[in-house]
């Protein structure tokens, strides 16, 4: 078509799910059927990429310096439930099934990927526990031999500490992660975790 | 999640074929995965926003007065294949059975939608086959009821030039559009094209 309208086409077929002709279909709703919609994803997108960082407590997303999570007074800041995307965070809180706060690693551990320790947000989960009024914390990794893996390294690390460590239980489909069970499914899973080790 | 994650999930939303789930993994994926890509594709929106217009000849996306299609002097310029939108030309061209030129209208007469001929690029049509040096007008339009009215009522239209005007042929599927028909279809189509009233 046109050199921009090909680039366009090009940036939206990178957009997870977007193939070929959804990515064209887009291009064309954007630019001919609907173009008053074009700016306002534009101002969405700048707006977005200005104000939202990662909190410095969890590494959830954030528009302050602190998650919507992190800085409700009524959650239960005991606990700590570690996760590996965001995603997973909006699913947990689909479910209704947990009133504690987060910790997002972005990932986990997988060597064949090249992502070692120092890949995730592990470092502040540390420092998170070492300043202390922690009692539990869940680990609600994919049931996966990457999950297991990065498991038994949180384990190790944060072990001495005299927190209570448990994993989230039975009820995620093996292979699966938490991003795709439904709410019956984490709640379960949450409501049967058990210790770590 | 924040006010401009979900503003820019919104947005995401009301683009064709995108849902909620989607949307909220397209814009994680923009944010949190892979935050290159935002900026880039900020751009792309903005340059195609800036840069793309409309043929002046024919209504096709164009970044000059003129289309690619319409600047191309290797086109047959005397045949006007009339199109409902422009991805209707991207799936003609795609068949590469078609060297003549484009009238994109930009929709079809629907009464039951208020789409009258004052809403179609139909004035710009009439004004092309005046300027003269066109033989044959080829009707691509929809198999179905709107697009018969339509092709009647350009038939009244532009009656009285000595254009010989033709219809695309059998091959069409009944009730669908040339948006959704293989390549093999198009030429089918095209080959058996036959006079008009």
């Amino acid at each position: 078509m046109t050199p921009a309208f090909d680039n366009l086409v090009q940036r939206l077929r990178k957009l997870p799910g977007i193939g070929f002709r959804s990515a064209e279909r887009i291009a064309l709703h954007l630019l001919v059927e609907r173009p008053g919609a074009l700016p306002e994803l534009s101002e969405a997108l700048e707006t977005a990429a200005r104000n939202v960082r990662r909190c410095a407590i969890c590494g959830n997303l954030a528009e302050e310096e602190r998650c919507a999570v992190c800085s409700d007074a009524s959650r239960d800041a005991t606990r700590v439930c570690v996760i590996e995307h965001v995603q997973d965070l909006v699913a947990l809180e689909r479910s209704g099934s947990y009133r504690g706060t987060y910790h997002v690693l972005h990932g986990k551990l997988s060597p064949i990927r090249g992502i070692g320790p120092d890949e995730l947000n592990i470092e502040s989960l540390r420092a998170r526990l070492d300043s202390g009024g922690i009692a539990e914390v869940i680990l609600a990794l994919s049931n996966d031999v990457e999950g297991e893996a990065t498991c038994h390294f949180l384990s190790d690390q944060l072990a001495g500490r005299g927190i209570t460590l448990t994993r989230i239980g039975f009820g995620l489909p093996s292979g699966g992660g938490v991003l795709f069970a439904d709410s019956t499914t984490l709640k379960s899973a949450l409501d049967a975790r058990r210790p770590y080790l």
